[in-house]
């Protein structure tokens, strides 16, 4: 792959989630990412369905374009390989429990006086530091702790997790900012840094409006089905068929969908003038507009109202939300190869940058320690 | 704010959730941000509550540390100064509608001819090309059309929203790591990019196993309310007074968790001996586990599961996960000053780099127009 990180060499230590997302997207950035996994296992999430042809497309969809070698890190012969793919990194990614490198003997503060210039991030659970820091902890573990679950599901539903692993993702995201930064740092100081990034701490960054709530004004919010806390009206609406998403998010646009709707006389209604009435009184709202949308299609609303440019839409299943003409448009579904299955789609990458082709075919998915002979012959 | 985008300058054109996210990042990471404001209104999100002192507490969680001036881009006086902010500039970031800045001349392919160091960087809801690309867009869209919500929720209940908008916020994240690695190209090539980063393509870009499994198996997944698709037991369990979340997500995880829980016989039952036997029956194996757990209180086993370092957790509100002492220890919770309300508390950053102190006080949050003296004396 062509991109910025063109000429940097990865070396990832990473499995199953946070780490693998972090080290996709340094190559999906132009970055070559050798993958060291663990002998006869590999890395975990090669067990974790879905399955095709017994492989794991769960790890497919995350470690595109990296090679594969498996090195035991106990072990006196593989060490000296590792430490010879070391030697010319500029990058190395881990998502190990804290304190599992360093007994190795390649924890940050012994590598980085071996090799000054390397960037080194870790992404954990709980981070590197602080009193939880040696728990174990998996995505499930941080949504709840983190808060995001106290305030997603419908009211007094049972816990409801997000549907996609945020947890990970998150901190994968993160990791991923810290170390583009850092190697624009290195370029001015000649140094590396530590870079540590963790699912708990990512997930209080991402809480927006619920923490600032909580902050502020010692509101503790509460889950609210598809209903924003501060902007109304702002989510899911009943239509004849199935539902629509509204985002009327200010007064100009409330004033639109009232006379698409015909309830003009919501606009000067004391209950609904500004959105702050709206967010206070919005179960009434929400009758009235639903006893108006409950006549036709949602596919109709969405027609009349996109052309009015009042942001709505349907809620998509993933099939609908992947044949998108937009999605297909912006190439966000891509290529891959596997030698056992053959061609294989996955989700593609979202920063588009004018310097740099965004290609359909990304590299291939790699078995494990399928690049063993190439890299040893590299790097001996 | 050190960091290492100290000394750069970021023109912020951005407004509600998505860009003002993505240039506190670059402020976090130490470069200056001088946020341009339409006049009088201002940030959309200054009208956003929840309110203090008549102050936007959601504009505060996103904006502080950046200077702001008030510019009309149509008005030929502000556009001079507007030129003059932009002629030192190292990256502009915005997220007006698509063709917003070009109507008003200052589209990236005008502006790249007069500053090719340039980094612009475009968030918007759908991109900056495809059919829908002139389509509002607000987070509960994205979130609707990108699948999300398909996957998020309890089975057959209402539709259900991620309790933050993480729609908007995994676009800030995306778009700040092009940027980024914009910023380290610009070392190599000595020139700037255009970096377009859409809310909806970030979406198809965090649905990791959903969209695996549509893509691989066309499987369309359906919300599972906390339980994880691929993964089990991995999922809320009710006890005696509230939920713990279990993520025994391998077999030497689940042995523990059997022995724990006197359940052993479970390790050895043909329903459950791997991870994918236990994903089938996984409303068996929970019934077996809540009624175990439904004689103690949540913090007791989770004292028990701890020790044994099993992987587990309560579900925090707001207000528990931000008291946290690990969240404390990390300096999650940090401070920043607004002249009417006084010192704020608001999320820190979860990059923490070595190289940099990770202070616990930000900068001050700007009222609209507040450095405009201080700004045009100093690009005059």
């Amino acid at each position: 792959m062509d991109g910025p990180l063109k000429n940097l060499l990865v070396v990832d230590l990473t499995r199953v989630l946070v780490g693998p997302y972090c080290t996709m997207i340094l190559s999906d950035l132009g970055a070559r990412v050798i993958k060291i996994e663990a002998p006869e296992t590999g890395d975990d999430s090669r067990k974790f369905g879905p399955f095709v042809k017994d492989q794991s497309a769960y790890f497919m969809s995350l470690n595109r374009g990296k090679e594969s070698i498996a090195l035991n890190l106990k072990n006196e012969e593989d060490k000296k390989i590792f430490e010879k793919i070391l030697s010319r990194a500029d990058i190395l990614v881990e998502n190990f429990k804290p304190g599992t490198l360093e007994k190795w003997g390649y924890g940050w503060k012994d590598v980085c006086k071996k090799y000054p210039k390397l960037i080194y991030a870790s992404a954990s659970g709980f981070g590197q530091t602080g009193p939880l820091k040696d728990l174990p902890a998996y995505d499930m573990v941080v949504q709840g702790m983190g808060g995001l679950m106290s305030v997603t599901g419908q009211p007094n539903s049972e816990p409801t997790r997000v549907g996609t692993s945020i947890g990970d993702i998150t901190a994968g995201l993160f990791t991923a900012i810290g170390i583009n930064a850092a190697l624009y740092d290195r370029e001015k100081t000649g140094k590396g840094m530590f870079i540590d990034v963790s699912m708990l701490d990512s997930q209080i960054a991402i809480l927006e409006n619920a923490i600032a709530r909580y902050l502020s004004k010692n509101e503790i919010p509460k889950p609210m089905g598809s209903r924003h806390p501060s902007i109304a009206p702002f989510e899911a609406f009943k239509t004849k068929d199935s539902y629509i998403i509204i985002a009327a998010g200010n007064d100009k646009l409330f004033e639109k969908l009232c006379e698409h709707l015909n309830i003009t006389e919501c606009v000067s209604d004391d209950r609904f003038k500004t959105n702050s009435m709206r967010c206070e009184n919005m179960d009434d709202l929400k009758k009235i507009i639903e006893d108006k949308l409950i006549v036709n299609n949602t596919d109709d609303w969405i027609k009349g109202m996109e052309k009015l440019k009042i942001p709505c839409g349907p809620i998509y299943n993933i099939k609908q939300a992947v044949e998108n003409p937009q999605i297909e448009a912006r190439n966000m579904i891509v290529k891959s190869y596997h030698k056992i299955i053959g061609e294989f789609k996955l989700a593609g990458n979202p920063i588009k940058m004018s310097s740099y082709k965004d290609e359909n075919k990304r590299g291939d998915i790699p078995d494990l320690d399928e690049h063993r002979d190439k890299i040893l012959k590299e790097f001996s």
